[in-house]
């Protein structure tokens, strides 16, 4: 396929935005080969997200935004505009733990997620190696109560330096302070454990375990200053039953960590995730 | 809610489709409250659904097709027009299980399913009790190998009597003659209690159960000629064990045919399907 | 199939356990039918359910417990002896909100569950007609903050004069005071409309909508003084997006709130549930 | 955990069975730590697990079947004794696509598979790598219709060689010929990427795609000399719509197909699995 323009829109509900911008992007010749949107009946917010081949457009990359200015301060819109041939670039913040990180390596290598891994990040030093040996750079920035700060400055200065756009947190186990979350608002997802709110905090497997639930999930949130409260981008669950152990519930577990961050990560990638409030828009 | 208007719309995909329609809309004060689209990359077929405001709209609800003309010539559309007010008649076919037939008319009497139940036609005589208790009339009509094309002649005319637009076969148990099935193309839901195409016929519990599967299913799918080769509308599974007989997969089982079908019969209802060859759209 | 005594065993978990039970039902001539075990590893206690025909079996039923207490003294164990062939008496209680009512009425005319429904008992009067027509002893007993002692009083009265085994909460909106918790202790199962511990309290669908998550749930635990907080028994979870307004929620809840209620319910007729602590252990 | 000794047995259904085993074990001191058992109503079939802690047992390992003897002659079973500390030795077959491989190998390394990985046999030079690196053997076997056989007693060689106890196909996309089927009954494991028994054979989500199924699946099964015929091990499933293109069916059903044959090998290797005729017995 080639190469496409994604605008992620939002501006109060409205008569008229949806023709409004399906007409720019005809007028200059654009062919839509995906549009969605949504209306917060309650917060009166519209929400699009409208795909279009460059391929024949009639403005250049960079003119789009001003030429699109006369649409979106008609509608006090919020514009963000991404094309789907320029990566983001990913920098993944791992632990002991390596299934997380495992999973979004093979599938960025088999191609499948549309991104360059800038740099894998590791407060452990386990998975050094397999990082390395599928080409990706790899820094090892181990942390103790007392290097908290200094840490966290490094990998600030890491994720810079490697111009990271999104940073994923695969399983990191470290609560990030506000000087980290604030330089990458909206732009940090993180894969809690538990089926948010259920379970919020520590050990969240064995919490489940203690209250004996008969299905155990995970969320992939965006981190905001609230632990585990930030705006939720999926969830999955999975039963499971008086026969299973904390052991168990944690093995059963990580499939669904793998496969739900993968599915988040995806999704922010793709451009198809709009951020309200505490809220999530994810375009299908 | 205030009424509103459902456009059903395909054509071969082609540039300015979304903005004719959108522009045809905008011109006529009209306010989109739900717009949807996809392209078939295969086929080249472009579907959408949109949903305005009729209050506001300066068209009447007659002129509106004949205005849209325009748009629809110019890009060789096949148009729908529906009007949420205006709730579709549904004929429920059923016999001897009453699992799907009464939940369809729970659904209907707590207000789930916008439509308006015009008759049930049963060829057991067991649930005439409730379906009057219910408040909707029941017509009787047994059949028998012999009796067959008397029976669906009566079938018919009692569905044109009641004006029917949907007609649902609640576990009908039946194979209609292409009699009825071209008098009702896309307008006749069927669930087959299997994952279809696994299991096509009779006793597909049965079948499951003898093939060893570890998940059943129900669907939804419009009936035409071919026994269950039908565009499907919607699917659900269940997990079983070997510990499960025929009776335990036929118990698990109707809790997905009365799902599913519920499901397909209400997306049919609210206008959000489109048919295409043997399969659908279903808008979200 | 012909009538089969039930075993419900717990005991500390140690060695013989199962051969002196298997050994005490083949002295006897029995044949087992249906046996599982469960070990709590972390609190060392034995569980078990053994399903034997009573045809054959060389005790008459009421010399089984005597019989057996040269095992279970020994073993120290808990015991409950039931009988498939005698049905548990089921109260229903409900409110406004018909669904959870109506369909466990309907798997019970269907024969799907093994037990008698004794007496539904109404906090508003909308149901009474259909209860009736279905064969169903109705009592209503209106509620409000000032009556509330009074109506539990006859409530309970009207729950022993029916010498109910089982009460079912189908949707009931009141809490029970201590008075009935404690005079059914275990035996009353309500219907949590989310995914608990998530979402306690009033208004669950609400709170997930509020806190935007993707996916909602239904728990079906059992009653006890504190709110939400008691055994639970089975649990099921729908996905949702951020389409689905608190309308959309409540409706797609309600089919979760059916299924979980009906599951859990035809558990304990089926005595195959055993409640430790605040778990439960259910057999399959 | 300490060793323990897994008993799977199989036997005409016959009063006296659960004792007699459940006897032998507690004679010589045994201690069950797990037990399970299942009676196939229709073909008149006892089947068991039993587990028991080997620490502390009377009798010494290759005592244990000798001194059953008395007890499965006398109930005509057939007996398979295992020991967990005892680990399958498993050769992984495959071919161009690597998420199966990769998958098996990251839980294995990772210590959630009780198992060692004796050899991964390639017909694609692609893994060789990746699969050095992890530690374990390779061999790369290409095949093409004429050296097919040739490959096949190579294969052969090299999985006698490895000692190799169960064979698993990880999207090896070779049919097998009845040589290598008949050496591995009921041990060698595929994973077919449908739903079984949909879409049997080449491109099954191609074909998925052309019925307009609203869920796809993935099925692992012992093989068998019917091209997908063979007993099921596990099954699952995830939902798509009429916005999936093949390739997004194709990228969805690799998570259930790593997540599927997972399980199923795991299920194996902890010696959870009977097999009879063309059904399988997945113990919890």
């Amino acid at each position: 396929m080639s190469a496409t323009a994604v605008l992620l829109l939002s501006c109060p509900d409205q008569r008229g935005v949806v023709a409004a911008v399906a007409d720019f992007i005809a007028q200059h010749g654009g062919n839509i080969v995906h549009a969605e949107q949504h209306t917060d009946d309650v917060e009166k917010v519209f929400f699009q997200r409208v795909e279009f081949e460059l391929d024949g457009f009639g403005l250049g990359r960079d003119e789009i935004l001003n030429a699109f200015s006369t649409v979106s301060s008609r509608f006090d819109m919020s514009v963000d505009l991404k094309f789907t041939d320029t990566l983001p670039r990913v920098g993944i913040l791992a632990s002991k733990q390596s299934h997380c990180l495992f999973d979004l390596l093979s599938r960025w290598r088999s191609g499948e997620l549309p991104a360059h891994v800038a740099v894998v990040i590791d407060n452990h030093p386990d998975h050094a190696d397999l990082v390395r040996h599928m080409g990706v750079p790899y820094v090892h920035l181990p942390v103790t109560p007392e290097s908290k700060e200094a840490q966290e400055r490094a990998l600030l200065d890491e994720l810079r330096e490697q111009s990271v756009d999104l940073v994923v947190l695969a399983r990191y186990m470290q609560i990030l302070s506000p000087l980290v979350v604030n330089a990458y608002r909206s732009r940090i997802i993180n894969i809690h454990h538990s089926f948010l709110p259920a379970f919020i905090g520590a050990n969240p497997y064995r919490q489940a375990h203690d209250r004996g639930v008969k299905i155990i999930g995970a969320t992939a949130h965006y981190v905001t200053e609230e632990l585990d409260e930030g705006p939720i981008l999926d969830q999955e669950v999975s039963r499971v039953s008086h026969r299973d152990s904390v052991a168990d519930l944690t093995r059963k577990g990580r499939d669904l960590e793998t496969i739900v961050l993968a599915r988040a990560v995806r999704a922010h990638l793709e451009h198809r995730v709009l951020v309200y409030g505490r809220k999530t828009v994810v375009f299908g």
